[in-house]
């Protein structure tokens, strides 16, 4: 047991404290899925495009701009849309989703039921969707990937602890229809341009500046980039992560060695100790699912994730040790099971909600 | 004089009816762009994919799917997120962006008002926004394309009418602010595949059949493929095209020659009769814009709309000798001047929405 994790029944009271909060007779955690729903009412809501950086070929335009040559290309830019409820909360939301995945993580589930941009809307939260710079409609780059076409579903199937294919994990949160499926598969993205974690972050940290203090809520790959944020803009006020698994940073010499497992290893990063104290100043909830193995696994879509969620325990022990305020909930471990790597959007996804919406309301963050 | 274009008082009058019809305050079409407008009422929202198609790998599947063999690739579908108001019309809006684009064509404009996705929603339109296959959101793709980072923004500059770089055509409804600018190149997005119109249209064939009937709005290089799902699809009720540019079908046999332009020659295509005479059973809206000459110009930015427009009136007069019922406007003919290559995103955006209104009412599509 995770020593510093909730119990179910501190979240289960809050979460009825929450419920009790919304106004929204459609917002009761507790109704059917399929239960029509009240109307949203949206104050305001657009898009647009944040940070990045602009490159010029070199050379005089010509007349009427038929050769690169003088011309400019903005790219690297992240791109944001955002919805604003009748009456929210102060701090909005800022999603960021996952490797190979864009702002879709947070919309209709695979299997058609309303994703966290709906329920929080309903919660009265104002939500930005973030698609990262070089993914999905932030995909103009000033440097270019190939575009791999190399089938790949089944091992995300694995990855993402939806089962090992074509089995489905037992009691998994996950609609058993072929078209949630055909859904799933097809919210995944190349990218553009290369991963670079500076260039990802600094996007996100120009978001900040721009709509002023708020709550980021990453997803795995993400996270790594959220820790980075939070390190350069103190406009983020606290961070809910879900199933990090890159990039924790640890102050220069006190680096963990790397985690093994049967995916390859898991290695912390070092930064300087003045950046990792800007860690120490904000609530941080960090959230695993199910279906993470105990012990050394030789299925590497799993075993990768029992890595992880144990260099996340270390990194939170090392912000906490100075002064920090981290929590680990590991699902299974207050009592909610069968969630994949996608808890937001698994069938239990306002049970999932209502972890996250009583974080906030205890941080003071919503 | 384009001999069937509409007259401006016609279009005007339909639209003081049109405004009148609106129940929401917010709606008027003559409010000033900075006004406080009501909130959104928002029936429902959300995203998925349709169309596509899946490509397997050769091979026996491992027992953890790490390589590529018995894997399969979901791709080629369409994105769509929608939104449904309260008390919609019965025939929802599919917007449908050009080359080089994504939905944010018709989301907050380069200068931060709000787009056709908002004006048409308080005009009680549900309204679909599509990223076609192999663009944006719908970046998973079957046969990959090289992404280019060449420096081209000032050739879009001039292509897309605001100017010839780095001047302003004169009186053009296009923000001088400098973040305009910025926002209005980052909405550029390199497609993941190469084109292909018939993958391109199926998907978004698919998508009427998912929705029902519906009217298809279409900018630029969707067009003509606007064109080829109406062709494929009688859940096409009516399809109101901004500046189409390519691909315009004509029976076999009957097919013009290529108009001449320092761009390069606008051609057309042949299709089979009986498809090109579905194009006759539904009203079709077309709109060009200003800064289009009226002979042949060393400006190849400007002189390919010359001949798009030449072809557009061909096409025009070819699918109404069979019956059918195009318009073709080009704005300045009724007195609406400055518009660039996007008019549903020009200052005057509200001006054209209630050019479109006035249409969409008068053949009772809205």
């Amino acid at each position: 047991m995770d020593k510093t994790a909730l119990s179910r029944r501190s979240l289960m009271a809050g979460s009825a404290t929450v419920a009790g909060m919304l106004a929204l007779p459609q917002a009761g955690a507790a109704a059917p899925a399929q239960t029509k729903k009240a109307p949203l009412m949206i104050e305001d809501q657009g898009s647009f495009a944040v940070g990045g950086t602009v490159i010029r070929a070199e050379g005089a335009l010509d007349k009427y701009a038929q050769e690169p040559a003088g011309q400019t290309l903005h790219g690297d830019h992240a791109y944001i849309f955002y919805q604003t409820p009748v009456d929210a909360k102060p701090l909005p939301l800022v999603f960021w989703h996952g490797i190979g995945q864009f702002s879709k993580t947070w919309e209709t589930t695979p299997d058609g039921r309303e994703g966290f941009q709906n329920i929080f809307l309903r919660r009265k939260h104002s939500v930005y969707l973030i698609d990262q710079p070089r993914r999905g409609r932030a995909g103009r780059t000033t440097a270019a990937s190939p575009i791999s076409t190399t089938p790949d579903d089944q091992r995300w199937f694995n990855v993402f602890r939806v089962g090992i294919w074509p089995d489905y994990n037992p009691g998994v949160q996950f609609s058993r229809d072929p078209e949630a499926l055909n859904q799933y598969f097809r919210q995944m993205l190349p990218s553009t341009g290369p991963f670079d974690l500076a260039i990802t972050a600094d996007a996100i940290v120009a978001l900040f500046d721009k709509m002023g203090p708020a709550v980021l809520v990453t997803h795995s790959h993400s996270g790594g980039m959220g820790w980075r944020t939070a390190m350069y803009n103190e406009k983020v006020r606290g961070i809910v992560s879900f199933e990090p698994g890159s990039n924790f940073p640890f102050p220069e010499g006190e680096v963990p060695p790397p985690v093994a497992s049967s995916s390859g290893p898991v290695e912390a990063m070092a930064v300087p100790l003045d950046r990792f104290t800007q860690l120490t100043r904000i609530p941080i909830l960090i959230v695993y699912g199910d279906f993470i193995p105990a012990a050394p696994d030789p299925n590497p879509g799993a075993d990768g994730w029992r890595a992880r969620l144990e260099m996340a325990r270390k990194w939170r022990d090392a912000v906490n040790s100075r002064g920090g305020d981290v929590t680990v909930v590991h699902l299974p471990e207050i009592g909610i099971r069968g969630n994949t790597h996608f808890p937001f959007s698994d069938l239990n996804n306002v049970e999932i909600a209502d972890v996250m919406s009583e974080f906030l309301k205890r941080k003071a963050l919503g």
